[in-house]
């Protein structure tokens, strides 16, 4: 990467070459490594704790809708994945395969997994055998594997980490509540906590999960105006409980299938989040999400430190005890060199304090986001830190939702428009965005876009800003009002 | 199964055959399923919610002291196990490898990592370059695979959970002190939390990690007389350092390996809980570990519940108030259902109350350690359960070690005195027991013991409670007083 423009900081301007700025980003920030095996990273301790506060966060959720967490085998035997035809067709191309164990050949092969239905269906099959069974309300936290030939750190790797739900419900209606209430769950985590505006909406066919009925997804806008699917949720229907003979004898005292859904979320939302709030100085992470809030930093000369320090470890204690998660900086290092480094990091708010400070009774907030100065009285300290984060966490989810908005077109009516649309962006060097299309329900329009354009349909959403009357492909009726973009 | 005696909760007893009393309790507890994989099960929700409850405390011990999470690769390639000559040896027989991904051969197969001590080393090496990069102090909570011939749920699985430590320091005398902050952390969740009491002490040559220079372990007797060793930290010098090229420049300005060192618990330790409070009745969970810590069982005729209920919802209120994982069972069962359904699941409290004890303004409070009850006034309920719970952690603890110390004999000086001990024992179905035995340090003479009565030396405890002067086997000078036990 010798030929391209890196900033100070040894970070690619977003502008350059947002890609490049996303590796730089995440290296500077020290939250991954690449591993001699393909496609799989080390999650290093800082990009591990974010995943720590997501999982914190989700799980809560979970557990608060009744869910409960079990652990079921990594290994799946090639049989089961026979036993539902769309399944095993979309998975096998990227499947790892365990064909022996010490110095034996197993007799059947078994995949690691790719995600859980099958393993799930299998055991399901076993402890239902009533309504008073039902539901069966489990998630598990794990790790997964697709082998991807193309991929990228957080948001497509080999290895990944995330959480699958599994439930099984005695009617389609209650099976269907499941999936969108997990899938509500899914949106106010990802816009409350990660400040990230999502869509919520329903996968085509085309793009849905191999083996579910019905796919509803969460769809983010990264700062490049790509899209990343940020969860999804999926209505199974009786698919699985039929390949997995997954029955109950009912009240009715009639053997009924039951219905059943699955729903996940990943380490993606790490990238996702990077790619939605990072800038040229590197992370921006939201308060609510963010391992470190605040950092304290002691400025001035050494010899006048002492002074400083008799306010700053009674003000630390102070903000912790708040429950601030906040991080005192006194490495022997220079005060430029780490607001520098906690920039790249991506924490929050900076506090600073030097001798002239204490004389004046007041410390300097510093925002990440915005780069924003205050100076704050010594007393009113952890009241305006706790302002400020709840505020910074606002207008960060404010400021993503314009920039959607802003690279959202709603007006684009055929595919003539569209590839006008493109080419201007690309010979402008601006994002695509996002294409707000009308589509008459036809694989073929939605290939006819993809081919000419490279946008797929990320999902039609339950509630679009406008409804399109005729198909953008082929000009026909629109039957579903359809965002297409680019993704990850 | 259906020769063996089983009592009228489907348990066999544990004086009829431990092995199945242990299979009945945790299958009547619902903890865990087998499945169609080799040796692998799934972790029902109340098993996995006891992993969760010793995750949450070792996690937060880990971070006290300055450990972080990070997560590595699962997949490892064959080259790196050739790195350690003892590790290769060591963990070869029992590894699964995957040979190919979708429809391609791999080029270098891949091993599900039994450990990681080869990966970790691998990427230390790209990470530590200077004095001032140590130490690494890395915390990883991962599923990990060991191809057994033999598995028992919980205890030894070919795919089980865990936590591996490794940490990387300039010296020696930092690594060692690490590898023994580790024990001692262990020692205390394991006896303050688990209610297991262990003995801390050093593994001999045969039993140690492949790939260490010394390996430490806690060891806890169950109620049958064997051994597990419910976690172990090793020492592991320059041998990963050397392996995998892990050199610092020093602040002398040399080239140095580093000292690196690992260590680990695991599912093992759900097991071990059960193995050493668990009774007739199901499982026994020492109230600091106990999902539920107590449950509220509503009695007396229907007709009359309204008034009960009055009572019972405020208290119940009360009690979660207080921080007591408190659980109210309301179903339609009958209450003897429901008291036999939470003593198999091992609850330390109940709570009973009906319209008389409503009239007295009192409840009933009974132990499912001791069986033992008492009455209690109503406002005076959660100040008696908060003294109860503690009171009955303190006495499972103190039971576990009058078991511990019952069952181990000092006193056995010749190999022929201990084959007299063993045959003994098992003419009455006695428990062998743990036998503290002088050795001389030669491995033959540890070899003689096991093949004459299959008992292994568990470990050199730091504090024997006497010091052997022979060595069991060949009668002359004992250097290490040690532990023999038939062992997990």
């Amino acid at each position: 990467m010798a030929d391209g423009k890196v900033n100070e900081k040894g970070i690619t301007p977003q502008s350059e070459n947002f890609s490049r700025w996303y590796i730089d980003a995440i290296r500077k920030a020290d939250l991954m490594d690449y591993t001699p095996v393909r496609g799989c990273i080390v999650f290093k301790p800082d990009g591990f704790e974010l995943w720590e506060r997501i999982q914190s966060v989700m799980d809560g959720r979970f557990k608060e809708t009744g869910h409960r967490n079990a652990y079921f085998p990594m290994l799946i035997p090639e049989s089961f994945f026979q036993k539902e035809k769309e399944h095993v067709e979309g998975f096998n191309p990227e499947l790892p395969w365990v064909t022996e164990a010490g110095s034996e050949k197993l007799e059947e092969k078994l995949a690691l997994r790719p995600t859980s239905e099958t393993m799930v269906g299998r055991m399901y099959s076993q402890w239902i055998q009533s309504y008073r069974d039902l539901p069966v309300l489990i998630n598990q936290w794990a790790n997964v594997f697709r082998w991807e030939k193309r991929t990228l750190p957080f948001l497509r790797t080999s290895e990944f980490l995330w959480q699958e739900g599994h439930t099984a419900h005695a009617t389609e209606e209650e099976a269907r509540e499941e999936t969108m209430q997990m899938l509500q769950i899914y949106k106010e985590v990802v816009e409350q906590e990660l400040a990230i505006p999502v869509w919520m909406g329903q996968k085509t066919p085309s793009e849905r999960f191999a083996g579910a009925v019905d796919t509803y997804s969460i769809e983010a806008m990264m700062k490049d105006g790509k899209a990343v699917q940020a969860g999804t949720s999926h209505y199974l229907g009786e698919n699985f409980a039929r390949g997995f003979d997954i029955q109950f004898l009912d009240r009715d005292n009639q053997q009924k299938y039951v219905h059943t859904t699955s729903w996940g979320t990943s380490t993606r939302l790490i990238g996702s989040m990077i790619m939605v709030h990072g800038d040229d100085r590197g992370l921006v992470n939201p308060p609510r999400m963010a391992p470190t809030q605040l950092v304290m930093i002691p400025v001035g000369p050494g010899k006048l430190r002492e002074k400083v320090m008799e306010k700053f470890d009674p003000l630390f204690d102070q903000l912790k005890e708040a429950g601030i998660r906040v991080r005192a900086d006194l490495r022997d290092e220079s005060p430029g060199w780490k607001f520098n480094e906690w920039e790249l990091r991506g924490v929050p708010l900076r506090l600073e304090i030097g001798p002239r400070d204490v004389d004046n009774n007041q410390v300097i907030l510093a925002r990440r986001d915005t780069g924003e100065k205050v100076t704050v009285e010594l007393d009113r300290v952890v009241e305006q830190v706790e302002e400020l984060l709840v505020k910074i966490q606002e207008e960060m989810f404010q400021r993503a939702l314009d920039f959607r908005e802003k690279n959202s077109y709603l007006e684009i009516e055929t595919i003539g428009d569209l590839n006008a649309h493109v080419a201007q962006m690309e010979k402008e060097s601006k994002a695509v965005g996002w294409v707000l299309a009308g589509w008459c329900g036809e694989e073929s329009c939605e290939s006819k876009v993809k081919e000419e354009t490279k946008l797929t349909s990320r999902n039609i959403p339950f509630e679009a800003p406008v409804v399109k009357k005729r198909c953008i492909a082929c000009g026909s009726e629109s039957k579903f009002t359809t965002w297409f973009a680019r993704a990850y």
